[in-house]
């Protein structure tokens, strides 16, 4: 049905949601608000603002033209952060480039999306002279050479970042544009085929901002993100824009702290003298940092840690909780923005004993504002929030890539009936949150029964003596798959536990009915270390192929 | 400068942003919540939706059509709300009509906005049915009867509201269509000239619940509005959306309380049965429900009052305050949406005794997220945020009406050089807070100095003995203007004060240098009541008029 627009006032200003609007506000709000690079930078946001102008002007010299992609190569910083803003806002597209991928993966990626100028961290370097002469549309390279350590290299650079900023004026009048143009472009790291580039627009940016400070800010009780708060990822941002938070923190005039290349021991450093009160990770980050011994020496009390891109173990809950960090989860993909549902306690459920809090900390939670999340059959029937039903989860929301980019079949199969497929099996609850029951492809059907491979996990996860868990289907001729646990045991449990006791401690949860007792493996092996994809992902599919024979 | 848009896959879905979408979380999100009104009907969320349905099946099997205009005169009620997504989601416009205007200036206004369908309460029958042979485009009449006192009329309804929903579907397939589509108008009431009509758009009304959500969910310290908050408004929904609550409550998937028509011992009973914590209205709305003898019983802690549409006198802000009412600021027109500026106090301001609150509390604020709010000078250079350099404030927002309905004169003055022009003096501080001085026609120029009749009114008002005041600018040959008191007095002070008295207070003020000794008026004239205009705000013109002789 068509309506026409409103009627506008040929001087009135129709505000296009371009990222650089999101700096208005707190360059007026907040101007003294810092944003901190490890010890070595503070930025008010009044300078940020000028340094996101200097950048520009920076890029224009090196001759950026508007449609053009611009790459960056880097650590958790505030050049990322700059980038962020100045690149799109020149009319770029930024590709935040995963720095975890091969060289060859990297030099894919860098030519499918015809990235012009690259900004390299002098630590990454070497990954890409490795591919130096099949790169096809860069051309320009700046350096960023924090340490001074003047690299040498076949590139002939520009110049070194903060050398050519500060040389630059920070002043830059953006232009105005289509809000629907393209802004950002990154590329998922599945497990199977070359890497897939999503890609987002300065009007889905600029909303999925909106959305997180309006879904995390209104929380009723648990988790709930304001302006006091100070921010930290540590998510690199090479991935999902950092799950959009530095966006949103920008927007909001957040005091912002970037780690840089960091141990452990430094992340708890800032968090600590920074006072960081909101951070970000996938599991396996905070369980790094949890079993560093230094951990011992910080007052996590209060600390929000939001977890994703994983499901939370059972175990990781409790030894967070214990130390008094207020984890809960959040639940998306690189497709989705990312975020799609968030699990806020409610005033009731923060009154449990922590044990009874640890599977509610788990859920995927509830649609964030805006977002339509939902189950489906096989038909694309949506299936009742009943606590029973389960299916695949699809999206709709403001902030969904619309393809892969030059992928056409892949793009047409991810909005396959006009909905956004997770491959996911979910189910919701009365309480209207989801529970994310594993990956369709992961999922252990064995004798007409799925088991869920991340259940499993969470459960053996809550044996003392194991530090780290996946669960994966082997096949078996009588029941099709059978579940099989792969453990890495904590310090000094190594030859004390076996894989009776492992299948005691399942049995125990047997009997209370949180599993049934086909999900028990008949076999458990302890490792000293589980393979992982380059987002830090159990990497099951290896670990099936490994096994499986 | 021109950019493409994203590339989308034929079956992606785009989310425009549309009315119809704020439904969609709460739906899913809090399906049991209840939607209240008086105590007369309870909804849950799930119902309330298939209510919205059933008005637009009613208002289709009438008639209407996409474009049309349905004209809504009620109390602010469930019906208000499910009128607020039915009519806009069928395509059509909705027109809040201001029922304090006169029967003339309605008509005019149901003529102007060309409203189709009139959806009427009985208590507001006579005020159309006086002027019922010069409507021109409105034929189409639903009666609201909640008395059922079935009123004999000239007109021939279609049905009465609640009868016609039993009968009618829970089940409505809202169309998409083009989100700059307009789906709200209403007419603003200036002192001068015939009302003009604002209108907004389906994404502009969507992008206003976000903003609010996302910056009172966010706020550093006081006045967090989040999803565990009850909600009532007590400003009319006729006026700007009822500052967009609704919108952004249903949204959220907050309770909602909506009062009807009420006395002010009935709003003190809501918001004592269903534990309303979050509402706002005009001062005078909250001076009337703090004055009646019934609010000595009520318990008003920790509630948040939101107020604006008028400055915050001191004296209202220290009686709510003492009643441990969590007052607070918001600056906006129903030009701008209309959140604008929102003034929530920070962490350390709350430390501080109450009289020293006062005045924070009376400051306009900080620009909501998303908005560029500016002091400008007559060529519209921005000034800066010293605290000194006084200008006219003017906007940029996502939410900001293009024009006047039909008044091209008028909406090119309104956005003037590319902003939109609130005609109020202000200035920020350097904490980047706005503080507005006054409007720039009620402002008093004495003797080359400027004077806020605001600020005096707030000093009067802090007068024990003070229930009302007005300060205005009377002509005088050798200062140009000198300002003028107008005051109501408590019960049982009549007599007891004299000019002397109020003199000698502001004088302590002129001391203490919050105002110049030029501020202090020659005459203050005492008054059993104050004209006001039809929103409940003084009428100054009038007042000039009245007493410049």
């Amino acid at each position: 049905m068509h309506r026409d627009p409103i009627v506008q006032t040929p001087s009135a200003y129709s505000y296009p949601l371009l990222i650089k609007q999101l700096l208005t506000t707190a360059r007026a709000r907040l101007p003294r608000t810092e944003i901190v690079y490890r010890d070595r930078h503070r930025f008010t946001y009044a300078q940020f603002t000028g340094r996101v102008a200097k950048l520009a002007n920076v890029l224009a010299d090196c001759g950026a033209k508007p449609g053009q992609t611009i790459a960056v190569m880097d650590w958790d910083s505030h050049r990322y952060l700059e980038s962020y803003f100045a690149i799109p806002s020149l009319g770029c597209v930024i590709q935040t480039v995963n720095i975890r991928l091969s060289p060859e993966q990297i030099l894919y990626t860098l030519n499918h999306a015809q990235a012009r100028i690259v900004i390299v961290h002098a630590d990454m370097l070497e990954m890409i002279e490795a591919v130096a002469d099949k790169l096809e549309t860069a051309k320009t390279f700046i350096l960023i050479d924090e340490h001074g350590a003047q690299p040498k290299s076949r590139f002939s650079f520009v110049g070194e970042y903060e050398a050519l900023m500060d040389k630059a004026s920070d002043q830059y009048e953006f232009p105005e544009f289509d809000e629907n143009a393209q802004a950002t472009t990154f590329y998922t790291t599945g497990t199977t085929g070359l890497p897939k580039g999503v890609y987002y627009s300065h009007r889905q940016i600029v909303l999925h901002a909106m959305g997180l400070l309006a879904t995390f800010g209104t929380a009723p009780a648990q988790g709930r993100v304001t302006e006091a708060d100070v921010y930290m990822p540590i998510t690199p941002m090479f991935h999902a824009h950092a799950w959009g938070w530095p966006y949103a923190a920008t927007l909001l005039g957040m005091k912002q702290v970037y780690p840089g290349r960091y141990t452990p021991t430094e992340v708890m450093r800032w968090i600590e003298t920074e006072g960081v009160t909101f951070s970000h990770c996938v599991p396996t980050l905070l369980h790094m940092i949890l079993a560093d011994p230094d951990s011992a020496k910080i007052d996590f009390t209060g600390r929000k840690f939001l977890i994703g891109g994983g499901a939370l173990p059972g175990g990781l809950a409790k030894a967070a909780l214990e130390r008094g960090i207020d984890i809960f989860t959040g639940y998306g993909m690189s497709e989705t923005g990312p975020i799609a549902t968030v699990n806020h306690l409610t005033a009731e459920e923060l009154k449990l004993p922590i044990d009874e809090q640890i599977p509610l900390r788990q859920r995927a939670g509830r649609p964030a504002l805006m977002c339509d999340v939902r189950t489906v059959d096989a038909s694309m029937n949506t299936l009742p929030q009943d606590g029973e039903a389960l299916g695949e989860v699809v999206f709709r929301s403001p902030w969904l890539t619309q393809g892969y980019h030059g992928r056409e079949e892949a793009s047409v199969e991810l909005w396959d009936g006009g909905w956004l497929h997770s491959n996911d099996l979910g189910k919701f609850m009365p309480d209207a949150t989801l529970r994310i029951c594993d990956r369709v492809k992961d999922v252990i059907k064995t004798g007409g029964e799925w088991v869920s491979s991340l259940d499993l996990e969470s459960l053996v996860s809550r044996h003392p003596a194991v530090s780290e868990v996946a669960a994966i289907a082997l096949k078996d001729d009588k029941w099709g798959e059978r579940p099989m646990i792969l453990a890495v045991l904590k310090p000094g449990f190594e030859g004390k536990v076996s894989d009776q006791d492992i299948r005691a401690h399942l049995m125990a949860f047997v009997e209370q009915k949180q599993i049934s007792k086909y999900a028990v493996p008949d076999r458990v092996v302890f490792v000293d270390a589980i393979e992982k994809t380059s987002v830090g992902k159990l990497d099951k599919k290896l670990l099936r192929q490994k096994y499986d024979a």
